[in-house]
Parts: structure tokens; C-alpha cells; sequence
């Protein structure tokens, strides 16, 4: 078994989002060699169907297969949420999704049972917080709130201009009337504006990353399937990146998120998987 | 001859933006046929590189042939400023894109010779608009400025909110602080937000829509080539929507825009094109 516990876990989000799981994954699972994707040609992901966010999804694994992954992270809220158990149901690797670790992370944080939710448009209606938090604590109150700007916001690299200051109070206005004590950062772009969010929250509200809790997960797979790494790196590093698009503008970004050097970044045609 | 003239005319844009050119078209040319395609799964397109503008404008172009379409319209300005002279050459019927009739409009409307020029990254980074208003009239100073939020804000519908005002004066207030007298919506959404936009600029700067003059240059192609229809209509309506993804939400925010009762909307595997 020795090949397949050096084999890479594979991870994938519309864009840059998924980069915040990937520096938690490095940070807790130093020895686990990673593939990254970021589907940058179709980027968002939030306003788009479950049909069509299930097919990116599939053409991604596909992928990822190619890279000999063995298992896959899907660092995405939209797609936990609508493509998850479609693609667990056809591949024969393991995947897991962002959704559940966040639930029970908000789940555990909570002291007066009410939580916030903020996510995508596609992951707010499809109502998957909810479900998954209500079959952990069904006594939980949850509140759901789409803001849809947010990820345009941090693809654009406005974390930290006045507009994205206006935009939060915009959304959050309405959920920090509420009494809620927890709030799920419901999308993996939205722990980029965790600190303006923060500020405009005020520490009453406990903000959950499901980054952290994701991470604790896939460790656990591992170790429970017996799949964890010993330490033998990927080829020359133990990272690397694919995108569909814009290559340059990807690997500038993320080396202002990731705690160590990007290399390069390759662009996949991924409409050909 | 008959059948070409009564082909429709094929109209693409990224997602909902190509809209105001269709009204456009519709305004001048009632009797034309159109078959819209909006590429609603892969929007927005002003953050992409050139080599996938290209694809993307091939595949759509390849999916209007399959209507027999008689001629093509890019009603997406970075789809025009980077692709247009690719799938020209490529392509054995008429294309024409919104950059060079937007550029005669602007340079036609300014006294001072001064004209500014707003649209997405990839379309400012081209430096189109300045080429081509320097090829028609190389007196004329162009001031570029990309506004890379104004297509997530229209598309995710909301013209009207006060968010929109705050980011429209982030990005504008350079422009107004300059003594152009001209500025061309340099990008197909953009007239979506015209009225806004007039309202922080004022009257002093005429604000072109490339649209107008892009209908008349269809007009005048038609004419041309002889390949106007005298009225017959396509099948039962006389203009048809296809998207790559979410036509409900298509459907409804067309209704907003166009003049007329918009019929079902149709989805598209875009990528089998």
C-alpha cells in the first residue's frame, strides 16, 4: 500500500476560495502531499444550477483522478452542498465535502442555540446548513443569508478597499440585529474577508471557518483507512496547482494567502475530462 | 436567396449583458430574426484570458451555426476585443463585435477630444479601445479604466441598490475628476447601469452605449450583402434565448430588460460545442 499512502489528497474549489482549506490542511497535516484545483474559467460556482455545478464537479474528479489522488476534498460550499452525494455515489475514492465538519463545528460553538449561515445564493437555497445542522441538533434555530457579491469581491482582490466594507454591512446588517452567537462562514472565499467581517460583527458572534474542522476530518479518514503519508514528497514539491484559466493571476494570489512559496501553476482545458 | 434572408441573426454575450444590444437590434431591425445565447455557466468573462475567450467564443459561434444563422453579432465587448479577429478568420460567415462601432460613437459624440472608456479587466488590458479610436482618430486622448465589480452587479441584480452607488462612485471618481466629454459603457452590462452612472457623472460627459451603433453597423452589413428579411419569423416568435446554464433566472431578469414578453429560455451543453 505504500504507493497509495504517498498518492496526493486531491482538492478543488471554483477558484481561490479552497486555497483557506488548503493552508489548513498544510498546516495540520504537514506530511500530506496536495493537488489543488481552481476552476477559474467558471468561477462562481454560487449562482449556478445543481445540474451544472454536479457536471464541473465530475470533470474535476476526473481529473484529479488522472493525478492518482487518494481522496478528494471538495473546499467549495456550493459544491459540498449540491454535487456531493452525486459524485461520492459514482467514484470509487473517497470524497468529502466542507458542509458537515462546518455544521458541527457551529454546532459545538453555540451556547444559546442559534446560527448564522452565510454562504452563495446555490448554497443558501439549497438549504444543506440547515438540513445537516438539524440532524446534529434539532433544537438548533438557523439563519441563512446569500451574499453573493462576496465572492466576486475576493476573486477581484478588494479585501481590503471600502466597498467590500459597505458590501458586509449591506449583507450582514440583518444577522447582526439577530441574537445568533455563532456564525458559519458558509463559502471558502468568505475567511479571506474574516477579519472586515469580524469588524463589523463585534465579538458577541463566535465566526466558524469549517477549514479547521475539514482538515481534523480528512486527518481522520486517513488515519482510519490507513492511507496517511509517511513524509515521501510529490515529485520535486509537496504542492501543486492546476487552474482552468488566468495562471499568473492565480499564483499571485496565492502566495498571498499560503504560508510558503507557490510554484508555478498549470492551466488544465478541464472541459476535455 | 430566400432562406438566407429570412436566417436569424446570431447574438452572443457572456451572460445577460448582450441584452441591451438585442433591445437594440429589435429597436431598428424589427423584422430580424434573433437567436441569443448568453453563456450564463461560464460568466463573467472580463477576468479570463484571451486563449479561453477564444474557446469559449469558437464553441458559442460553432452552437449558432447549428441555427443557421446568416450573420454574428458579439454583443460582449471582451469577447469583441479579444477574439473577434480570431474567429473572424476562422469562421465562413459575417462577425462583427461592439468595439469599433462603440469607438465611432465616442469619437462622433466628444467636442474636446477627450474620451474616456470603461469596461472589464480583460477589455482595458487589451487596450483596444484606445487602438481603435487612435486608427479612426489618433488626436484623441483615451482615459481607460477597468470596473471589474459591475458585471457581478448586474448580473446578480442589484441595479438598484445602494451598494451599486457606492461601488460606481469607487471606481468613477477618477474618471469625473478628468475633463473627458465623452465615456463609452465600454462592456455590454454596463448600460444596465447607465442611469446610475449618469447620475454620479453629471451632465457634462455624454455617456455612450455602443449598442445604437452597433445595430445600425448590423443594418448596414445586412444591406450590404443583401440579407435582409423581409419578415418572415423564425418558427413561432421571432426571437429565441439559449443559456449555458440557469434559464429560469435568465428568463426572469430578461423580462426586466426587454420590451417584449421573453418565451422559455432554453439550456445548452455549451461545452459539446
Amino acid at each position: 500500500m505504500e504507493n497509495r499512502n504517498t498518492a496526493p489528497v486531491g482538492v478543488f474549489d471554483s477558484g481561490v476560495g479552497g486555497l483557506t482549506v488548503v493552508r489548513e490542511i498544510a498546516r495540520q497535516l504537514p506530511d500530506e502531499n496536495i493537488i489543488y484545483f481552481g476552476d477559474t474559467a467558471r468561477v462562481p460556482y454560487g449562482s449556478k444550477s445543481q445540474n451544472t455545478i454536479i457536471r464541473f464537479s465530475e470533470q474535476i474528479i476526473r481529473f484529479l483522478k488522472t493525478k492518482q489522488v487518494k481522496a478528494i476534498v471538495i473546499a467549495c460550499n456550493t459544491a459540498s452542498a449540491l454535487a456531493l452525494d452525486a459524485v461520492r455515489d459514482e467514484f470509487d475514492i473517497p470524497v468529502m465535502g466542507v458542509v458537515i465538519p462546518g455544521a458541527r463545528a457551529a454546532v459545538e460553538a453555540t451556547r444559546n442555540r442559534k446560527i448564522g449561515v452565510v454562504g452563495t445564493d446555490a448554497t443558501v437555497q439549497s438549504g444543506m446548513y440547515t438540513k445537516v445542522i438539524h440532524e446534529m441538533a434539532p433544537d438548533v434555530t438557523v439563519i441563512e443569508k446569500a451574499c453573493p457579491l462576496f465572492v466576486p469581491l475576493v476573486e477581484e482582490g478588494f479585501k481590503e478597499h471600502v466597498v467590500t466594507r459597505e458590501v458586509i454591512k449591506y449583507y450582514l446588517e440583518s444577522m447582526r440585529d439577530t441574537d445568533i452567537d455563532a456564525m458559519i462562514l458558509g463559502c471558502t472565499h468568505y475567511p479571506l474577508l474574516r477579519s472586515k467581517i469580524r469588524d463589523y460583527l463585534g465579538e458577541k458572534i463566535q465566526i466558524v471557518n469549517p477549514a479547521y474542522e475539514t482538515a481534523m476530518d480528512l486527518k481522520e479518514l486517513l488515519r482510519e483507512q490507513n492511507m496517511e503519508n509517511g513524509g515521501a514528497t510529490l515529485e520535486h514539491s509537496r504542492y501543486a496547482f492546476y487552474v482552468s484559466d488566468a495562471a499568473e493571476k492565480f499564483r499571485m494570489f496565492a502566495n498571498t494567502v499560503m504560508p510558503f512559496d507557490v510554484p508555478t501553476t498549470n492551466v488544465v482545458n478541464i472541459e476535455e475530462y
